[in-house]
């Protein structure tokens, strides 16, 4: 199963594209589309769709995860992220494949096992799971190869509890 | 000109078409896109965006007006309203037409002539300016209306203010 896992914002969108061969890792890519302060949002907002479907065309994942907003952040920055979020997720849906959400705290706990991690912890073992070199920059694209990896695990698992059943 | 008004959401999104010749309105259509609770949200938000494109390529307006987000609401909603906002602008980009974006404060001032007004206020004054028998409901699409009776109004002070530069 392939997945691109997306962790959504306006000006810095990270992704990462994972192959999970029945829980072995392989890293194809991963990066962040950027949009520059001081052009029209809704412009802004169309580079996101169309780097997204370039991503998706290019490496035809089966999934999309992407993460929740987190509700601390003001409400400002909340709006932009789910404006975001919505465009990532169409250009999922306009190219027929399937979106899953998890909360950063389903995250850390898949990723960490354990759901107040540090973000550092996260990150490094995103580092230690992939089998990188260093820990991917920005943020953001760590964020990403982490929610990518959560749909991962939280797939391993239904598989083990449909095989319980 | 001619303007598509939205008001966004996920369940409901309003719209109203709107023809402003110098000052003098003209009430092309106006309704609802609505999705149903139960279905996935990424097929809710395709919904929107299909729906959007279908009115912009069949009215062909020369620009989007946009209700801004009300801050105060809760945050699950915010951004839910964040996500079908960013699939709106995103059809109008797609299809080429400029994005307007107006507070709640700046339709009110603009419809009723007080930042303050109460909805009702602004529903009939939406029915009153553009002559209509009812007040549209539900209240997403009078809103829709209402923001796009505001970019008018702006623009006719653009146009004053230009012709006094």
């Amino acid at each position: 199963m392939r997945i691109i896992g997306i962790d959504p914002g306006i000006a810095i969108m990270g992704y990462g594209i994972i192959d999970d061969d029945c829980g072995k890792f392989k890293v194809l890519e991963y990066g962040a589309i950027t949009t520059r302060v001081g052009i029209k949002k809704s412009i802004r907002l169309k580079e996101i769709y169309d780097g997204t479907i370039l991503l998706i065309e290019k490496y035809r994942p089966d999934v999309m995860a992407i993460e929740e907003l987190f509700f601390n952040k003001n409400a400002k920055t909340v709006i932009t992220i789910g404006e975001s979020r919505g465009v990532a997720i169409l250009a999922a849906v306009n190219c027929g494949i399937d979106v899953f959400e998890y909360t950063p705290l389903q995250v850390k706990q898949s990723v960490v096992g354990y759901g107040r991690a540090e973000k550092k912890q996260v990150q490094n073992m995103v580092k230690a799971i992939l089998g990188l070199n260093e820990i991917p920059k920005p943020d953001d694209v760590a964020d990403a190869l982490a929610v990518a990896l959560c749909h991962c695990n939280s797939n391993i698992m239904n598989m083990k509890l449909g095989s319980l059943k």
